[in-house]
């Protein structure tokens, strides 16, 4: 009888662990169930403190970056590619000259602004960069023709813009992309220089989307001004395939913003799909592992964005902010600016 | 008395084997001991063949290979640096009119020669790279400079040659790069472009060196022309690294050579990095997928050089030939351009 007892209690135990599993895995398999379509934005990294930033400051940077995840979002949700996406959403923030791209570049050395960009396909591989183009107003969208329209990946200066000329991308007098606070940074920061003070430059201040869309094809697009006071046709990591931008439907979409050097000598965006192809590392492990650890390691200051093939994001950064927002199905925008809000 | 003799018999067995296996493995042990030093060169893949290539032609090309090989391989035995040495074997191939790099680059669409170069040095894991340049004779030199001596990695157009000035590096008047065949190349291109005949233009050749120092540094280079009849400020592989250029102490260095755009996309030299840090391959595993499967996949023809840090070679290519070539202490330099010789 006290082993019948016993043989029941173990059962009915065995039953409720049983039980448990199955709640807890129904649980976790909802967490990570696929969403329909995925978008990650982000407006630059850097000494992004809320002392620097005031609140009004704040909100105007949220409602932009909302504007852009919404407009992205509705692309996507209209089951529409994840390439129109990423490159309506960079637009709207290469037109708002809160952000390092378009309208509101940082100024070079001579006083120009000098912009890159580039676009990368998951499904096809296929990818498209401009890099120091001073007279296109959405230098992502020359990217994307690059891509789909010459046999090339990547044209730079009067070249590039030729073709774009050519290819109906809308060009402007340079003169569009002045701000007056930009000016000012580069009117600073060649002071300093002239004073051979430490270039206190803000290294980072790029925008960048990654999107997944309803037929579960990645892409990835970053647009930059690049560095105040850049001198010698200095080319960062935005406009490279691998430093600053990469996309991969077996693997991962990826857009960099930070000190380009450090991005292109670590091929950043690559390195964070080859650790999860090779070395089987989630998307939070392999961009966690780059960014806060082997960047942080080298000083190598900034961020990225990322979505999986699951739709998994991630957006790690190593200063004390990033601009940065993501949206899916049945949600509202969701923005972020410091380390937790 | 019978089991006495059966276990002598069993430990005389063991005996035996053990000798063996400490002999194959010493055996296996010299076969791979690393060697003080290793340089190898490429100097462009393509459709390389015999009937192209008449004997006085190969014997030419070897000359220049093997010299190349030479100059770098007397750094690398007086105890040099890696970096000197890939500097020094791509500066001869640089002015030799044989390669598509320096004199003898191949013509853009507007008639002029635009040449990139890249260096990295796997010892610090800095960088260097110019694009687009055309009066700087020795554009790997300048590639060195923006590593040493600029806050950059890359450098395009104008930019980079006014940085190469002020670091007295060798300005040339763009004739110097001239020669008869390279323009009478882009004029048969430019007559197939306007029959809108398919584009037969080779879209390989252009130089480069890794090399293995005695004191267990990697460094890589590569150096072109980049293709014939080129239009719109392209830039190809060679100066992006992580594309045509990556050297890294604690796995290889590689210089690529072939159609730019797929080992961009490909993101070719870190992969094969990347493959033997994550995936655990050997070098000539990781090397083989990349140019012979991944890329050959794609039809994006080309080759590589690569050294490990244990001094290992890979040269494999996916066209008909590969101009290339080795050197290791105590040895005649070895130059091949088809497949087996």
């Amino acid at each position: 009888m006290k082993i019948k007892m016993l043989l029941f209690l173990a059962i009915l135990t065995l039953g409720m662990v049983s039980c448990k599993n199955q709640a807890s895995q129904e649980k976790s398999e909802v967490a990570n169930e696929k969403p329909d379509w995925v978008i990650v934005i982000h407006g630059g990294a850097g000494n992004i403190t809320p002392e620097r930033i005031p609140p009004e400051k704040e909100a105007e940077y949220k409602v932009k970056l909302a504007e852009a995840l919404d407009a992205g979002a509705a692309i996507l949700d209209n089951g529409g590619s994840s390439l129109d996406a990423v490159e309506v959403a960079i637009n709207i923030m290469e037109d708002c000259p809160l952000f390092n791209a378009g309208k509101g570049a940082v100024f070079s050395a001579d006083g120009i602004n000098e912009l890159d960009a580039s676009i990368m396909d998951g499904r096809t591989m296929n990818a498209g960069a401009v890099a120091g183009v001073t007279t296109i107003r959405h230098p992502i969208s020359a990217a994307r023709k690059v891509m789909e329209e010459s046999a090339h990946v990547m044209l730079v200066k009067d070249g590039a813009e030729q073709f774009a000329l050519g290819q109906g991308i809308e060009i402007v007098d340079p003169s569009w992309f002045y701000t007056e606070k930009r000016w000012q940074s580069l009117q600073k920061a060649k002071q300093r220089e002239a004073e051979k003070k430490a270039d206190l430059t803000k290294k980072s201040g790029t925008v960048g989307c990654v999107a997944l869309d309803k037929h579960g094809n990645l892409a990835a697009g970053t647009s930059t001004g690049g560095m105040t006071n850049k001198k010698y046709g200095r080319i960062g990591d935005s406009p490279i395939i691998g430093a600053g931008t990469y996309a991969n439907n077996n693997s991962c979409a990826v857009s960099a913003t930070g000190h380009g050097e450090y991005f292109i000598r670590n091929v950043v965006a690559y390195d964070i799909s080859a650790r999860m192809l090779y070395a089987n590392m989630t998307l939070n492990e392999a961009s966690n592992e780059v960014i806060n650890h082997v960047l942080k390691e080298q000083n190598g200051s900034g961020g990225i964005i990322a979505i999986d093939n699951k739709g998994n994001i991630a957006m790690p950064f190593n200063t004390a902010g990033m601009f940065r927002g993501y949206m899916k199905p049945g949600t509202e925008a969701e923005v972020f600016i410091f380390k937790d809000k």
